[in-house]
This record gives structure tokens, C-alpha cells and sequence, in this order.
């Protein structure tokens, strides 16, 4: 009987443990695998065979429902890009080593679209030298930004802390009987799908936020500004913009706060958008101005998440160990919309190919002519999305969380 | 029979809607009060006449229940510093000219310290031409800054979603196996209570806020990097900060990244402590750095608020009432605490003078004497006040809340 191994890799999210949970209850639960092993931050923790045994930590009911409701990765994360198998074969030589040794027959990795690189590498590799371990993807990351999927999980706990939040927010602007301008933030470097959450936000006519504005279209200073002198009838204005909002040029418009630095990826740093519209609506309008920025708050505020995005991380994270036990490799496990409403998704699962490196953006068409606000499909589409506040357990008035000591 | 009137002023606060509730209730309840007025934008909408009816904004429980959970001041609020009443009678003639035109006959402000002294005044003058009107002060404020009272309603709901935050943080930047160093600012331009809250944070030996510096203890950049390299053991440091914190020498951290703007107060603007401390990190040790401003959400998350805060905040608005329809005037209702365990306050009241513009710091003795944390005194006192999730109308997943059309 093979033993079965878990990593998680990249950003955290709010509920990127219940999709570990999902894959370790159904690795316990199934005959044909043995111990259900974790890698400590990724395939980093696999090559320094830094292991867990699941068996010493998911004890009862209890331990489930805690690493369900803890944010951010339990096991740890890396961002750890592999080489490609024709460059360092010696690399994928080691590594299937190790998974040898320890007996491995099944690997799954949580992550968005650089961690299912690595699912992509590793069973090409696993194909190339006629190894029979099975290697999985259970998709993750706030940002929404995966194809093939309707949509991802930890991506509806961080709108339902956006949308909470810019309501709020858009409570607290409005107190003063002045005219003002909020700017608030989200993450999202090309995808706009965080910030168009915010749209959920409003409760009537009028309500923030008032205007909307994501990567997917070209932003135009002058346009913006045009726009905020169109609501003077609205005395505080609360505009939602994603972090990675840039000029027709392609030039980002936190450019000028912009530190420069890229990660292993090749991504930039960014961040400051929202202090850089404050200055210009202060500037060019005389308004009272604020930049707010949501910050990584979004992506673990666990005391907010979604049940619906807890119960159905779970779910994608126990169908992958089902789908590698019939014996398939190298997929990718999704979610398929069947209806809005009521509410219905099915879990299906295709090739890695289709889905390592390559980001979904928010369509065109959900996004409004003038390129300032989202349509009712976009509206549609999300409100599911969000519904159902976890019960926690708390503890001296605020949430327990599960802990791994990793650096032990 | 004499009519009452309420305002809410200054800064928003998750539960200054309760205090509000509490004493509309206990109005509509008193024999002696005729009809309840809210004034529109607290003295400002009492100078120009903007007054709603609380008759036909309270039906039913469900109403009371609404209000008590929105933040934000329902009412609209102003910073409107009144004058002294020897410098312009007229301005006092004209308040009360409008306030005997409505028959008023108690006169209800929520605020903190700046708001306190409008009661101050507006009692001054009561006293000076013989009213018999009665002012009375119900305390208010996120940042726990008010003298005599124990603690202000509005401070356990933020400490309660700082808390929270910083140990959803605290997990969100322990997920890479890198040395890195995380900057969270909290509110506090001379009072540390809020970034003190962060220490409830913590669930056991290690875990983060590793460090806390408040604005009472003079902050010095090389005791900061040497805190922060005898970490070194710790491979992800949390460090919370009061955007206030200020050198010997009297200038605040965030000098290079101030406005230099100052509020009608004469208090200054300050943001960005957490970005300029994380570009020291970076520069003067090399680690990976990271600056988070909590923002305005600590003020007005009531997806997070304390049940014990919205409670407290509803009493200490209905005792307002009770007191001022005894015929006292020109007093404060606050909170002396009887025990921490059981937790158990009483309501007392006391002269507004005691309380107006006077600022309560964190005792010397509640921070530790390296000044980079706080005592188990501080942690002992925090504890009871963050108690209890509140129990909010949720409507397609987010909380409902009351919205006033304050524009109309």
C-alpha cells in the first residue's frame, strides 16, 4: 500500500486548510493509501524531506473543524519554481527519490497557477521515466484568476471580507457632512475579480461603492477624474480600484510608489495605488481625500470567510484524492457551474496543461461600457459566492485557530 | 412636557449607534420626554435646524436590533468646535433661541473628548442665563482616551477586531520559511490603547505580535533594529506600532511621510509609521519587510464587534437619560470597574469638566520597561471587553445595517 503526501503552495488564503482538511479525511478514510503525509512549505519542506504525519494531528471532529476554519497554510508554503524536466533532470531524479523512499504513490498540491506548474513538471517527469505516483492539483488563490474553473476557492471568503468591509467603509466615509473621496484598494495584479467584490458591498440606491475600476480595462486620469465631478450629488464618494489598475501605455498607476522589486515569478511589487489616486484627487480636485489599502487582511480574515467557500474547499480537496485513487495523474480537479439559482456546482477534472500559468481574467462584457463599475453578470455570478458565516470556535472572545510549530 | 434631542460627533465607532439606541429607548420610555429628536451632523444640524423624529425611525425590536449593530454614526456627525462662551454669546443665544423653539429640554451628546467639551459649553451658558435645560455627556471613542471612565464604549469592538486581525496576520506571514519582519499600525496619535489590543493576539509562546510600541514610550530607531535582531531565533516577526510613536527629541516616526494638514483640533494628520519602519528594516538589516495600516476598518468593522461593547454602549446611553431626567446637567456617565473576574462594571457620573479635552494615556506601568510590550496588568484589564460576537441580520451573507439619507 502507497503513502500519500499533501503541500501547499503560494499565497495563503482564508480557507486554503479546509481544501487540506478535504484531502486528508479522504486519504484516511481510503484503502488504498497508507500514511497521509504533509510537506512543511511545499516542495521546498519535500526536497529537505521535512515531513508531518497527519495521523498526529487530526485526531477527532474537533481538529477538523479547527484546521477548516484556520487561515493562511498550516503546513507552510514556498514559492518554488521548478526547472524545466528537459534543463535539470538531476532535480526530478532527486525528488522522485525521496518520494520512492518514503513510499509515496500519491502527491497533491494546493495552489494557483504557478503551484500547478509544478503538478505539470512532476508528471511529466512521472510519465517520462514510467513512474506510477499520481500527482494532483486542488486549486486555490483569492485571486480568482484560474481557468477552466467557475471559480476558486478562497476567492469567495476574501469578497465576503471586501464586500463587509467596503460597506463599512462606505458607512464611516459618510458621517461628515462634507465632500470626500475614498480609495480603497484590493489585491490584483491583471485580475480584477477581488475588487469587483466590492460591488456586493452596496445596500440602495447611492450606496458605495460608487465607482469601479479593474485592470481588465485601461484607466485614464482624466477619465477618473471626470468621473468623480460627475457625482457631486452624492457627498462622499467611495471608489473600489485593484492594485494593478494601469494606463493605456501598460505603465501601472502606482508606478511613481512602485519599489521595483519582482518576485521568483517575475512579478512586480505592488502596491500604493490607492495613496496615488488620493494625492491626485486632492490635487487636481480640492477634495478631502483618503487612501485605504484592504491589504493581506482580504486574504485571511477567517472570522469572515464564506461557509460556502469553506464547505466547497473541502470538497475539491477530498475529490482529488478520490480522482488520483482511480488512477489518474497530472489533472486538475474544478468546480462547474450548474445554476445560479439555486445554487448548484458539480466538480469535475482535466488536464494540468490547461491550467498551469495561465490566468483568467474578469470578461469584458461584466465590466461596464465606461470601464467604472461591473454589470448585474457580474453581480450574479458572485453573490453565491459569499453566503454563510462559520460557526467558530471561540475562545476569550476571538477565534482559535490550529497551529504547526514548522520552524521546530 | 419638554422634548430631547441626540447628536453623535467626532470620529465613528462600531458601536456609537448602541449608545444612541440606548438612549432613544430610554426617552421614549420616560415620562417626562416628550418627542426624541436626532440632530442631522451633530451642532451643525442643531444650528441649521436638521432634526429627525426617532418616532418614525424605532418601531419595533427589529429596528433597535438594526441600529445597535451599525457602526458609524447614524446620525451623521461634525467636528464643530464650539466657542468659548465669553468670546461669542451670540452663538449660544442662537443654539438656544432654536433649541426652546423645539421645546427641547434635554439635550443628549455621544463624542469623546472634543465632543465633551461642546457639553461643557453649551452648559456653561445653560447655567450663565438660568435654562433649565440639561446637557448631558455620553462617552464615545475608538481610542480609549478619555479620563475618569474606565474605558469608553467603541474601544472593545476595535480592540476585539485588531485582536482578531493581528492573529490572522500572524499566521499569513509565517507561511514562507524566510526572515521576515511585518509592520502593523494601529490608530493613536498619544494614546496606545488600541495597538496594546494587539497582544490578545497571541495563542501561545512565540506567536505574533512579537514586539508593541505605543506613543507613551519615546520610540528610538537602534533599540528597534536591536529588538528586532534578538528575534532572530523567530523567522517571521510581527510587529504592532500606534501610528503616533514619536522620538525623544518629540517627532513622529512618520515625519518624512506626513501631510503636515492639521484637523479643525489642531491635531495633525499622521499615516504611513508601519511603510517608513519597514523601509528602515529593510535598509538598515536586509530583511524582507512588510508595512500594514489597519485603517478605518478597526473603527467601524461591526462584523467583528464585542457583544460586551454593544451592551455597555446601549446601557451607558439609556443611564444618560435616567440621569438627566433627575435634573442633573453638565455631567458624564461612565464606567468604574468593579472586578476583572467575573467582569463586573457599574455606571457612575461625574462633571464634564473632569473630562473635557483632558486625554488618558496607557500608564507608564502597564508597558514594560524595555517599552516594547505591555504588562500582564494591560492584558488582565483588555481581556473582558473583547467578549462575545455579536449575533447580526445577515441578508445575501453580509450583515444588514440602518442607513439614514442624511442628504435628503
Amino acid at each position: 500500500m502507497k503513502n500519500c503526501v499533501i503541500g501547499q503552495s503560494g499565497g495563503p488564503t482564508a480557507v486554503i486548510n479546509a481544501s487540506l482538511c478535504g484531502a486528508v479525511c479522504a486519504a484516511m478514510q481510503a484503502e488504498d493509501i497508507g500514511h497521509v503525509y504533509g510537506m512543511v512549505n511545499g516542495m521546498q519542506g519535500l526536497m529537505s524531506e521535512k515531513f508531518v504525519n497527519f495521523d498526529e494531528i487530526i485526531k477527532n471532529e474537533k481538529d477538523v473543524n479547527l484546521l477548516c476554519n484556520t487561515p493562511a497554510a498550516f503546513l507552510g508554503s514556498c514559492r518554488f519554481k521548478l526547472p524545466a524536466v528537459e534543463d535539470k533532470p538531476a532535480f526530478f531524479q532527486e525528488a522522485f527519490a525521496i518520494l520512492e523512499k518514503h513510499n509515496i504513490g500519491y502527491f497533491f498540491y494546493i495552489g494557483g497557477n504557478d503551484s500547478m506548474d509544478t503538478i505539470k513538471k512532476m508528471d511529466q517527469y512521472a510519465k517520462r521515466v514510467g513512474s506510477e505516483i499520481k500527482f494532483m492539483g486542488i486549486p486555490k488563490t483569492v485571486d480568482n484568476d484560474l481557468p477552466v474553473t467557475d471559480h476558486t476557492p478562497g476567492f469567495g471568503s476574501a469578497a465576503r471580507y471586501i464586500a463587509a468591509s467596503l460597506r463599512e467603509i462606505g458607512l464611516d466615509s459618510d458621517v461628515y457632512d462634507v465632500h470626500s473621496v475614498t480609495i480603497v484598494e484590493m489585491m490584483g495584479r491583471n485580475a480584477g475579480w477581488l475588487t469587483a467584490a466590492a460591488a456586493l458591498a452596496r445596500c440602495g440606491k447611492g450606496t458605495a461603492p460608487h465607482l469601479i475600476y479593474l485592470p481588465e480595462v485601461p484607466f485614464s486620469d482624466e477619465q477618473f477624474i471626470e468621473d468623480i465631478r460627475s457625482l457631486q450629488g452624492i457627498g462622499n464618494v467611495v471608489v473600489a480600484v485593484s492594485e494593478g489598475i494601469r494606463y493605456a501605455d501598460g505603465t501601472y498607476v502606482c508606478e511613481s510608489a512602485c519599489s521595483g522589486m519582482k518576485d521568483v515569478f517575475g512579478h512586480q511589487y505592488l502596491s500604493g495605488t490607492a495613496k496615488v489616486l488620493e494625492n491626485k484627487v486632492r490635487t487636481l480636485l480640492g477634495y478631502k481625500a483618503r487612501g485605504i489599502e484592504i491589504n493581506v487582511t482580504q486574504r485571511c480574515a477567517a472570522h469572515f470567510a464564506s461557509q460556502t467557500d469553506i464547505d466547497e474547499a473541502f470538497a475539491v480537496g477530498a475529490k482529488a484524492v478520490e480522482i488520483a485513487c482511480m488512477g489518474i495523474s497530472g489533472h486538475f480537479v474544478y468546480f462547474k457551474r450548474i445554476s445560479n439559482s439555486p445554487y448548484e456546482i458539480a466538480m469535475e477534472h482535466c488536464p494540468i496543461e490547461l491550467v498551469a500559468n495561465v490566468e483568467k481574467k474578469v470578461p469584458r462584457e461584466w465590466i461596464n461600457a465606461k470601464g467604472n463599475d461591473v454589470t448585474i453578470e457580474m453581480i450574479n455570478y458572485l453573490k453565491p459566492l459569499i453566503m454563510g458565516q462559520p460557526s467558530l470556535t471561540l475562545e476569550d472572545g476571538l477565534p482559535v485557530y490550529m497551529r504547526l510549530n514548522k520552524h521546530l
